[in-house]
């Protein structure tokens, strides 16, 4: 959905940093888009038109997802509901567990952010191998609602994110892939 | 600045959570501002009316910092730069460490990202013991640039963070206190 155009000025503005956080993984740097509000809108209004009139909130992963995450909310006229990493949100909070490749983490939001029935759109910057995303998504299940959409700024394809998540039978969407 | 009735709603949509995350502490969860779109417009047009026109770039501390900074940068068209713990943002980085009860911590940003000679608003949602926000600013000035303002949403008298960043000369605007 994203022009061309868009998709160019992001590739160059996008920083690829080669061996970092570990060597052999190309990290792909997006916080040189920040520095540009003009840029920034023009993702928003992207990731606006994906999501329009389909969903009645918008779960953001922690911390970059807030980023444009809180943007489309707002766009959307609809709740902006935080995800973070467990022990960051005061009681009551719903969690859930979910492995890493050395160890496990464990994310949170808030009890009675997410509403029953409510239709969810879970925004991060990145699907890399979606293990944070797949935990997202049975986080807003368990409390009874409908994953009914993934945004992403970027998709590293290689690493197969988009496989996991097929099973919530949400549209899927980024506007870059690598 | 902000009008009586911003600051009454705010006051009643921010939840007060006792002994969080330590018994004695009174955490204030202003998660649920991010719930209502409308209120959440309100806050930054109000914050966005404080640095009309005083500054060059827009610093936003990780995490909760980014939910109000990229709005008030969007708004005010100016860059937004990251300002993250240390180990997340790839180098080349700045970075500044400072000292916690227990321990210490870093806060980084990457470099060039701020530029010599910039007015610079640093902004977060807290200001408690003024210990990060002391930080950032260092860090802020070591790359050559000038802190003019701090903005918060929500400012923790009794622990006179607002003593530790008099030295910097800088405006400093909170629309609540507690």
């Amino acid at each position: 959905m994203a022009s061309q155009e868009l998709k160019h000025r992001l590739e160059t503005t996008i920083e690829n940093i080669p061996d970092f956080p570990i060597p052999g993984i190309q990290f792909k740097d997006i916080s040189p888009i920040f520095l540009n509000p003009k840029l920034y809108e023009e993702v928003i209004e992207d990731l606006v038109k994906f999501s329009k009139g389909k969903v009645d909130s918008v779960c953001g992963i922690e911390s970059r997802g807030y980023l444009f995450g809180i943007a489309i909310a707002v766009a959307l006229e609809v709740p902006f509901i935080l995800i973070r990493k467990a022990g960051k949100l005061p009681p009551p909070v719903v969690s859930e567990k979910y492995d890493l490749e050395y160890g496990s983490a464990e994310i949170e939001t808030r009890e009675g952010h997410i509403k029953k029935g409510q239709r969810i759109l879970i925004h991060d910057d990145l699907l890399a191998t979606g293990g944070t995303t797949e935990a997202a998504a049975k986080l807003v299940e368990k409390q009874g609602a409908e994953v009914v959409q993934f945004s992403f700024l970027t998709a590293l394809k290689d690493l197969k994110g988009e496989e996991k998540l097929k099973k919530f039978n949400a549209e899927i969407y980024y506007i870059l892939e690598y």
